[in-house]
């Protein structure tokens, strides 16, 4: 039995013994009865202790962190994810800060790397746009260095160890910092950076092992990385929809899409007893409402949706009073519409959801974060551009959609929206540990392509197909 | 401290202590340095090492198995493959049993349901295509209920449970058995069981429910449901190779791969102290030489490998004498030819892997079973078919290979080939354990696409982008 307890274990369980006999002063060896039969007594204890809880977790009965740490359960009714183990084991490139941090704070001439310690918080009202962030809270995920809950993802300091490379540059910060539009002379230093980081990424053996393949790069503003985007396009790229991409760049079976960073509050205190009669709006939209592309829907839905009592459809943009408008007016309604704009996804769905205002989405080429765990048609209603534009149409369906459903929804969304929040320290099943298992979700994909490459002699038969 | 300490276990220690202390029959107040210090110091210990334990676990440091049960792990030199949790909950379709069991001895007339306990043996000697068995194999490993290694895959009776659906039908018994050949007048038999299983199917709430996506259907001879295989197309189906099938039919994003059952016997007992130099044979093959579409490689090779002392290319077809005279011939080679057959794989090449000779493989457009965990360059040799039959070229290459390599090649066949192993009772990693964990692998996507469909309103905006 003793060759089932690891040695250094035993060791352990000897000298803590050794100790209490020792400060005991004199010989054990008195009676049948003596303090030593306890300290066997302990001992056997152990034993008894260790095979119990290891043969239940060898017959797979136990889960011991559900006994020592129920708090890492989900909460009471949201339903368990499929949780995956082991974690993700991620390598963070060690790039200098002018490709991440530095950005954040560019009058800082800091050139010390960043760590757990020294991470830096988003800064507030500085103008740069949170929504486009999920580059940020993916590096400190990696980063952060406390204990607390398991995750999907755990750094490794060893390339040779890892699942996958992480690309700790903050492209889309780049594009909004570097120059404020796409023709600003400014940009250049985007572009530098751009060729900069593929400079250092092609100089790694581990990117050049399988041509990135095996490379996470976050790329949620459709802007990023704008000038070279190509030459990344092996890797698992972190985006937020595919509007604007041609078909041989980014899909949906390499890809993974993010939720936008949320901009309004949480409404962390939703207890109204009867929250569709205390939301008197019945559907709210306010943004731009000129817009690109499939966004021209927007001017549209004005005309469709004015002269309802109501709906709520105001023009605006966005700063810090509108935005706390909109928070206000999304808890106060029971749908919130999320048009198309420039490209099919917007940040606003996701203030929709941490709203726990139903989400009208009208963009027929939306994709939606996480959609492989999470069905969307159970907090969500979806109308084609041509069903949203036929008069009354949508209003009606709205008028009529019934209270118990429209409540299950509103509970639904309580339940979910943990997966839309971005956090540091890091949280179990928030977005970023969300976005973990889905590049956890690409990996199988990406090592059968690793292994049919390095073995194919006709490597397109398969497009050849007839 | 004491509440991350589950009651039962609390209860069960002070009662421990309790009796130890009742044993002693006197009071163990009497000094500071009592038994009762030493039954605190037990409970103080186990505290201490049952925090140990959870924080290792919970910061993912350790893996208690590892520790308790070492014999769960790979084979020493095999390193294991990702191991996956929780294990996939599949739901099997209670079928009669003429679409499955009921071939295998058709003068039988037993009509209960076939147990683990009434499980047939696969019929030796009965002239039944063993090759072609992996739906034997499959169902056999739902249906047995010992107990045993943790395995990729348990069975629910709660179809609601079920992450996936296995549909038990023996489809390529059923074409191997009703009828000889495509022509035959008694494969209506074969028709019928297909018209048959549709019709369970299309009755069954939960093909209905997402058209079959989530249903693995074995169908592993090309000309297995033939008659009405378009039909199950949205399924995962188990395939040796997409050869035969046009482009729209069964693909690797969707489908699984499995190896054929090997017909020659594992070479078991292979310990000999310098295989390379033992295996005098270089290049060996046994076999049909006449094959359809790109088999005709097969009568072309012929006429380049004559001539070579080293290399046995012989033709033959399968009797019990011929695979018994293969697998000494594979057994006393150092290489062995996997030429594409009627399809781009064939038994061939596991029988080579269970005999430890090293796959050289020409056979430009085949799929390997399990290719995003195993790394076949690893341990086989790729020719395309140009550089096959360019005089001389292969021979030479193989001639001239270094022993060191080859002998690599040789060590990583022997901890690989438990993958390509079929048994029952099912073991952890056998070859249907691998098959499950490659259905694991495909469900992500799966629940996109049954998401994504509930959904979307222009369902084909994917396929039409620029």
């Amino acid at each position: 039995m003793v060759s089932i307890i690891p040695p250094w274990l035993l060791n352990k369980i000897n000298g803590i013994v050794r100790t209490a006999k020792h400060r005991d002063g004199h010989s054990s060896i008195s009676t049948t009865r003596s303090p030593r039969m306890y300290g066997k007594a302990a001992i056997a204890l152990v034993f008894v202790v260790l095979l119990v809880i290891s043969y239940s977790i060898s017959i797979g009965t136990v889960d011991l962190r559900s006994y020592f740490f129920p708090l890492l359960q989900s909460p009471a009714g949201a339903p368990p994810l499929c949780a995956t183990n082991p974690p993700l084991r991620v390598y963070m490139y060690d790039l200098p800060r002018r490709f991440n941090v530095g950005m954040l704070d560019r009058r800082s001439s800091d050139q010390t790397p960043v760590t757990s310690r020294t991470w830096p918080p988003w800064p507030k009202n500085s103008g740069l746009k949170r929504q486009h962030s999920v580059e940020y809270w993916m590096m400190g995920s990696l980063l952060y260095e406390g204990g607390g809950e398991e995750r999907e993802v755990v750094r490794v300091l060893d390339p040779e160890m890892a699942d996958a490379f992480f690309v700790p540059f903050f492209s889309s910060l780049s594009f909004n910092t570097h120059g404020h539009n796409m023709t600003d002379p400014k940009t250049r230093i985007d572009r530098q950076l751009q060729i900069g980081l593929l400079e250092y990424l092609r100089e790694s053996k581990y990117w050049k092992r399988h041509g990135g393949r095996d490379h996470v790069i976050p790329m949620t503003h459709p802007n990023a990385f704008r000038f070279l985007r190509a030459e990344l396009n092996a890797s698992i790229q972190v985006v937020v929809d595919f509007g604007r991409y041609p078909r041989i760049m980014s899909n949906l079976s390499k890809d993974v899409v993010a939720p936008y960073v949320h901009v309004v509050d949480s409404f962390t205190d939703d207890y109204l007893s009867d929250p569709f009669e205390s939301r008197t709006t019945l559907l709210f939209f306010r943004g731009r409402t000129f817009r690109k592309d499939e966004g021209i829907v927007r001017v549209k839905l004005a005309k469709i949706l004015a002269g309802y009592d109501d709906v709520h459809y105001e023009r605006s943009i966005a700063t810090g009073g509108n935005i706390k408008a909109s928070s206000l007016g999304m808890r106060s309604s029971k749908f919130c519409l999320h048009p198309a704009g420039d490209t099919p996804s917007s940040c606003r769905l996701f203030d929709a959801i941490v709203s726990h205002c139903v989400p009208v989405i009208v963009s027929d080429q939306i994709e939606l974060p996480f959609e492989d765990e999470i069905d969307y048609s159970q907090f969500s209603l979806f109308f084609s551009f041509k069903e949203a534009l036929e008069p009354g149409f949508m209003v009606d369906q709205l008028r009529k959609f019934p209270k118990e459903k429209w409540v299950e929804m509103w509970r639904q969304l309580k339940n979910i929206s943990r997966h839309f929040e971005f956090h540091y320290p890091p949280k179990k099943e928030d977005a970023v540990d969300m976005l973990w298992r889905q590049v956890k979700h690409k990996l199988p994909g990406v090592k059968l392509a690793v292994h049919r490459s390095q073995r194919l002699k006709v490597p397109d038969w398969w497009r050849r197909r007839r």
